[in-house]
């Protein structure tokens, strides 16, 4: 029984809290940190043999905390996983591992120099069901080569502080990583596009939507639309051609309505309930794996954390210029293959 | 250039005169007749070439007519079908081919008698681009024998003189003989189950919806569901179980959209606009049947118009006993072969 | 942690202890009995914790197990269920119930004597998120009252001892409690309806495909198609008319391709597969139940289990009589309200 | 009666030669040019009231001729169009108008000059009924201000000679003109982005696929795919993302089909047969506009055709430099509203 501790138990914690006590074989929370002990102790309340440990250090170090599961806000996550490192602590990190490129090279020079991997990052596209399928089927060569990928990523609507960059290093990260991994190669262009604002963009400093040019090492081009405020609902698509056709992410199983001149089926405007069984399924690897004493060979690591932080740095850079941007890339090292 | 008379232009007749004078190639409307003088001399008032006649016998001999188009109420059908055949002049008869099957026999022997084939029943499905893509289908045998059909009529609503007797004389028939053509066979049992009555039949002798189910002489069986106060929209659907797999009518081609946490296709209630192409190139190939002096081969015969009769006499029965009910039909005589 | 033992483990009964061991929280298997005793032996020899009991009663007793779960053929279900309810342990039993309508009621009986709620029936599909969503839309009332329902159950293909019999026992028992619990209604009438044999039905008693025709106790039709041996995947269809709409179950979500021609997406021939979530939040429902010492309100009752009996024998009188069959049902006991 | 003339029976003019006879009221093609001879006169054959006539010009002259239909290659489009105005004779011009943009303007001119609106551009999408019914929920305000569309252009394969500048010319001016009128807005800028080559592209001098970025005046990005080897059918796809929704083109209604493990439906390779129905409207809508001596006002007029010239050179300017280049164009001249 895997003992953990969480550090961060906003929403979306306190959602990887309840899976793990509930859902999860094999995992039991032991220790939560939060910065808001209240909030905390409330989460915690019902579920006694859980311990709040104000330090997130203190936690890291507890001997009741087999692993750490990373949820606070971003800029914190490297510190923690340097400081789980020093305890060759499995560690589960959401995204994105570090605010900045360099910060997440640390990390991967902690991680090789400490000779465990350890870090599993949070993108739990790579447990999605239909992403797999899809996945499997462009690997599988049954297609011919990819060319190109349509994806979007479309959030119903975001608050007032949500700006380009946070639609880059929170939003776009995911399609970043997703189509890294979907596709087996690494980004070495990036162009961002800056189409006619919505009106329910609340920000001045976001465009939204925007669109995000990838290529690839070997050529592949990643069309990629970001769009927090499209209002209708949470809604992903991904689309890849490859040499002989091409491959599409279906929409989730929803009930058909017929009613009032209309066929339809309902859509969410809820993130996280979207991805709900991904999540699942990624922490039971998780879970899993710590328990094997061994690392997810499907998961992103830490390389692929820094991978997607220095792409997200030329998405940034580009969103400035308008102009096309190298990202300064090359094949994962030896130790994450 | 084909002269087409017309007798009948209430809401159908309309449809088919202008459909005749302006998008019909081939064919020109000369005259019209109707009971309601001043509503049918409003719908030719602006084509001055088409005159208004008010007795319809006199229109079917009128020389400046070559082809009559029947949309006139159902119990005029047999008696205009039999004076046209009289002057051996062309023959579109909308359904019913006769209030009766008995009646509808004696179209088939006066046609008969007079040696050639004249009559073209407005069954317009059979040139509906879907229906005729899941006939070519399920013939090609690709898919093994046909052994079962689900099939559903629904309607947004209907007025209140609407009773279980024309929901089978006015609407059943159109599934009665598009199935018969669609598997090539004949019925030889039927059988009407009522369900629960929708709130919104508003007709107490009109149980709706209701469930038809009919054998073929191969022992296929077709299910039937009859619904005409859907309220959604007009909506037929048709799948078809064959040894080795299904196929199914598509619905029509609509602009998707996303908007308000719904992923909807608008649907019509207007059951003529529905199959508009259908009876586009229904009347199309008639007209062109008619200009080569001989009758369209793949259109409904009076043969299939008496088919249809026995079989919804047999309905009708059925709606009374609640019994399975035999149909007393057999294969189609060389004439109409 | 709820301690259970399973009886049977065939292929059904090993996903379900695989499913018991390494994705349910709260719950594992400490015993496994089965008729096989080498099988058994093999599927749990990587989890050295659990024991194999030879002898299914023993089991029942064993002090280290908490809750039991039946899945050993359909003839026993009944015995073991009685001798679990002597021992006042809860118990996860796979359909039927009993293989005899009289048998069922015997369990029931037992179970109220007993006072307490002990039995959750395997049926899976009120725990799959679809039909769930199918349910709560048509009991909201949003589309008015339901009046006929649309089944399908589809089997790629099945071995040549399926007969009539087991289509409606084995299969047309998941449409009967499926339906029942979706319009929360009883059946009252049944009829079976044999179109022509498909040239893949292997057993000549197997009339296949079949259609079932249920009413309900305020006068729902059920049109319940049963085909086993459809060849071209398992398939589950339903769709629910309500008076001001028309509600249906999604297929699966699966990748979109388009190549060659064809635009399509893959479907499965494994059943189960394709209700593997269901399966799992089913016993993770239970799970919580049990470790909380209740029952799970959602899930299917023993009465629920006695229902479907008496449905399917009246099912199978009118495989042999043709005609429409009364089935003596009348709403359940306030013990299972 | 509109007495036609043809310039041009390759297999799109044999089509419209075809269509003009047998489908669409109120036109008769009375005389037909072609360099090559024995072909012209094959088609004709059939239909003997049609007469070949060598020289194109003389053919625009005939005094039994009305108007005129150019489908001969793109460099004789602006000579023929500007003969016919001559003779102020309605012309219907299948695209381009020119083969350069100069050509364009001068064509443009010489019908402002001569004061009456007599050219119609075959841009049949704007009689597609998906297309149109997209328009007129964009149109509409329904979904808000449109923001960005994504298009997709995709044809089975194409022979060798068709390289980078006919997949714009030819190719992509189909997406220009169709966005241009969708959105009513004109083009400011287009870049071009070459993706990985597809083996299948059997022209060095052709990238395939390639994405085109185009930006209206009101600052919306069309982000627009040409892929002319995508050897699985042709497909045409179109998103509208607006500021409260999107709405997308819905495919061809086709027999969905369910056999080996697979759900299907059918795709088409025919281009020409995919807008089947948007061909014979277009035609009729012009055959009525010029009986009425006018134009069709919803069609594509000659500026428009100069439009989509300036910015096909837009894009193969950028196809060289890589860079985004500026459309010199303004709103259309009062002429043209």
């Amino acid at each position: 029984m895997l003992k953990v501790g969480i550090i961060g138990v906003g929403s979306m914690g306190t959602q990887h809290f309840l899976r793990l006590m509930n859902k999860i074989n094999g995992a039991v929370v032991t220790a939560v940190s939060d910065v808001n002990e209240a909030h905390a102790k409330e989460v915690i309340a019902p579920y006694p043999s859980v311990r709040y440990i104000p330090d997130p250090v203190e936690l890291i170090h507890d001997p009741e905390v087999d692993a750490i599961v990373i949820v606070s806000i971003d800029s914190t996550h490297e510190e923690y996983c340097l400081e789980a490192i020093k305890c060759q602590k499995y560690i589960f990190c959401e995204k994105p591992l570090s605010a900045t490129a360099a910060g997440a090279k640390k990390v991967v020079d902690a991680e090789i120099a400490g000779g465990k991997r350890l870090i599993q990052m949070g993108f739990n596209r790579r447990f999605d069901p239909s992403y797999e399928e899809l996945k499997a089927l462009v690997v599988s060569g049954r297609l011919g080569e990819p060319l190109v990928a349509h994806c979007a990523h479309r959030n119903a609507n975001y608050p007032a502080q949500y700006d380009d960059v946070v639609a880059v290093t929170g939003t776009a990260i995911h399609e970043i990583d997703t189509m890294a991994w979907l596709v087996g190669d690494y980004f070495t262009k990036a162009q961002v596009i800056f189409p006619k604002r919505s009106r329910h963009s609340k920000n001045e400093n976001l465009h939204d939507p925007m669109i995000i040019i990838l290529t690839t090492s070997s050529g592949m081009v990643i069309n990629c639309e970001i769009w927090v405020n499209c209002q209708y609902a949470y809604d992903i698509r991904c689309e890849v051609l490859c040499e002989d056709g091409t491959a599409t992410l279906p929409r989730p199983s929803r009930v058909d309505v017929c009613t009032a001149q209309q066929h339809f089926t309902g859509m969410t405007t809820d993130g996280l309930g979207y991805f709900a069984e991904a999540y699942d399924r990624e922490f039971q690897a998780w879970a899993d794996a710590c328990n094997a004493d061994t690392y997810c060979a499907g998961a992103a690591s830490a390389w692929d954390g820094y991978c997607a932080a220095v792409t997200t740095d030329a998405c940034l850079k580009s969103q400035k210029s308008g102009a096309v941007e190298e990202i300064p890339l090359t094949e994962s090292p030896d130790f994450y293959k």
